[in-house]
């Protein structure tokens, strides 16, 4: 029996997953603060006790760290590993689907990092870093905008001259493998719903949703960028073009200082002044912290107002990524802002961030779905080199 | 009996209105082509046939043509007049209601021109033709800012670090005047829905949308600048921040020239590559035509349901300004996708441009509500001088 890996290289993070057959989990883990003058630190959630493990102390780049866990915790448990899948996160309007890595898809996924800066050469380091140790073991390329290819080109493209989209200008949407297991999972938690209209919310450090009819992606809230739809841990959302405009006048021209103002210094932490969690805003009896979760729920619920009429109306509405599994006074807001369209929330299954968390039998219902972008990377692992 | 001027002093127009007793319109018409080396063109819609009448040759700003309007035409049909108005686009955050302008309000509309660059120094021109022609007249400013003060404070903030909001950064909002006059109309049509929930679509040159509860904006798409929210003739409505960074890169770090480029060269004109007039697109066979309108569409299919989930639901649709009131084919577009929310459409009606365009005892109820900024500003005229 073969095993498959699943790394997912983030902007300062590593998480992997090992999946044997029939997708058992072998190990899994992360490896945050990677980066950033910080200390690595290592936590797993199997072949653990979840605690964080020390790294050795000349480890600090993802290209060093992947090697390391590879030889130390990978192979290990993995016997022969028969492939290996990677979240890319950005995969342009060339990549609908997830590829076998050759020199050729190497070298577009490269060309695709001025789309990314700060995720798509972290994919691309993993990616090479696996080459280097584990030479013959395929690779796959499983891309974050690929799900929502489906997009109807009308709403793909943005109101300006079309020589920008042809430069490549136009609303990718991010979160697609997040997407691609909520629709794998949503049926068995409510078959019919599933093959309508959803509004899923994948709410963790990045925020956006998706309304998807049928399985396929007609619309999402992020754009071009992660930076466009919902309020986020350190993002803004939805700026009015004219004040991020204001705002490099301000920033006397610095295009890059206002980059790095609505990437870092903006959402959840630039309202606070506190923290960009969510579990400390919403503890927190501070006036600012109180303003900034306001915000977050008010985008929210507007731009599931949004998806909604862009897809029809709503079968289910769907909760995932950190805030969305875990934070049962966001979806309470949430959906008592939503009751024109029937949502309704059941206290108790809410309380407990049980799988469905509608009142039993009414229409349309509300879930909580885990986000689980590993095992989507591996069943597409194993359906490319099986 | 004493009469009112109201006076609405565009980026390259000015319209005027004359009212006498009872709020007759004694005359009314506008100049256009104002500046930008085009030949100024006036044309009237109340005393005369409503054909361009030639201004003097030496008229070519403001400040020339507007002494010229009160003295050959105003002035002799107007007798003698209570008071000016003035549609005054900012008003910050210090206007939520029209005011007698003296000096230090002068002075305070002065300071405000930075918001608006394109407007407010069109605005002030104004004003100080009048004085300088009718002194001892009292001039009142309306502001196109104050019906959104209403709006809660979390959402007239963006997701940034507060000093931003300090130094003027908000969601303002425009088109107050235009609301005010959906809001004082629509009783006569629709006296519940009226003082329910109620998204009013403002389409004309410039477009925006407001949700309405129970007379008051909760909600609005335009924020800090014109630019956000719908699309618009020349402007491309909400656009992800990052795109915004991408074209300031673009364009040789060069905001002025991103400005331009989304104020004059985007929206329906750039998409199309044909026109900002919605007549002109609708009655194109071109394939980019048709792309414009259907992206023009789902923008404002998405606005009013992020605008409907803000305010809880919709008893009444209200469309309004020149597209608004003449595209039936738009209104019947943007209807047609929001039937999840009971919204209908009478054909028959919808064709006519009638008051009312959802069929007789429907609700939500659709309604067609004409722009009419001038009496706005005349009713409030009235009311500070009386």
């Amino acid at each position: 029996m073969t095993s498959i890996l699943a790394l997912n290289s983030g902007s300062s993070s590593v998480k992997f997953a090992v999946f044997g057959s029939n997708f058992g989990i072998l190990a899994k883990g992360q490896v945050e603060n990677i980066g950033a003058g910080l200390k690595p630190r290592m936590s797993l959630t199997r072949i653990g006790d979840g605690n964080a493990i020390a790294l050795p102390p000349d480890l600090s780049s993802h290209a060093d760290i992947i090697p390391h866990l590879i030889d130390t915790l990978i192979l290990p448990v993995a016997g022969k590993l028969a492939g290996v899948g990677h979240r890319v996160v950005h995969g342009g309007t060339r990549f609908a689907t997830p590829v076998i890595i050759d020199a050729d898809i190497r070298e577009a996924i490269a060309e695709l990092a001025p789309l990314a800066p700060s995720h798509q050469p972290h994919n691309l380091a993993g990616i090479d870093a696996v080459a280097a140790v584990l030479p013959g073991v395929p690779q796959i390329a499983c891309f974050d905008t690929a799900f929502h290819r489906t997009i109807p080109e009308h709403r793909q493209l943005m109101a300006l001259p079309a020589r920008f989209a042809e430069e490549g200008l136009r609303r990718f949407g991010f979160h697609g493998l997040s997407y691609q297991g909520i629709v794998r999972d949503l049926p068995r938690i409510a078959s019919k719903a599933a093959r309508g209209r959803v509004v899923a919310c994948h709410l963790g450090n990045g925020c956006s949703l998706a309304g998807i009819v049928d399985g396929k992606s007609q619309i999402t809230s992020m754009g071009f960028t992660p930076l466009d739809g919902l309020v986020m841990g350190r993002r803004p959302g939805r700026l009015d073009p004219g004040a991020v405009l204001w705002l490099v006048k301000r920033l006397g021209g610095d295009a890059k200082a206002v980059d790095k103002l609505l990437n870092q210094e903006a959402g959840l932490f630039g309202v606070s002044g506190i923290s960009p969690d969510m579990r400390t805003l919403l503890d927190s009896p501070a006036p600012a912290a109180k303003l900034a979760v306001a915000m977050f729920v008010d985008r929210l619920v507007q731009e599931i107002g949004a998806a909604a009429a862009a897809i029809g109306g709503v079968d289910a509405l769907v909760f995932s990524g950190g805030i969305g599994e875990n934070a049962a006074p966001i979806r309470a807001m949430t959906v008592d802002a939503l009751s024109f369209l029937d949502l309704r929330l059941d206290q108790d299954t809410n309380a407990r961030n049980a799988a469905t968390i509608s009142p039993e039998g009414t229409r349309p219902s509300v879930h909580v779905v885990p986000a689980d972008e590993e095992s989507v990377i591996a069943e597409s692992v194993r359906r490319l080199v099986a």
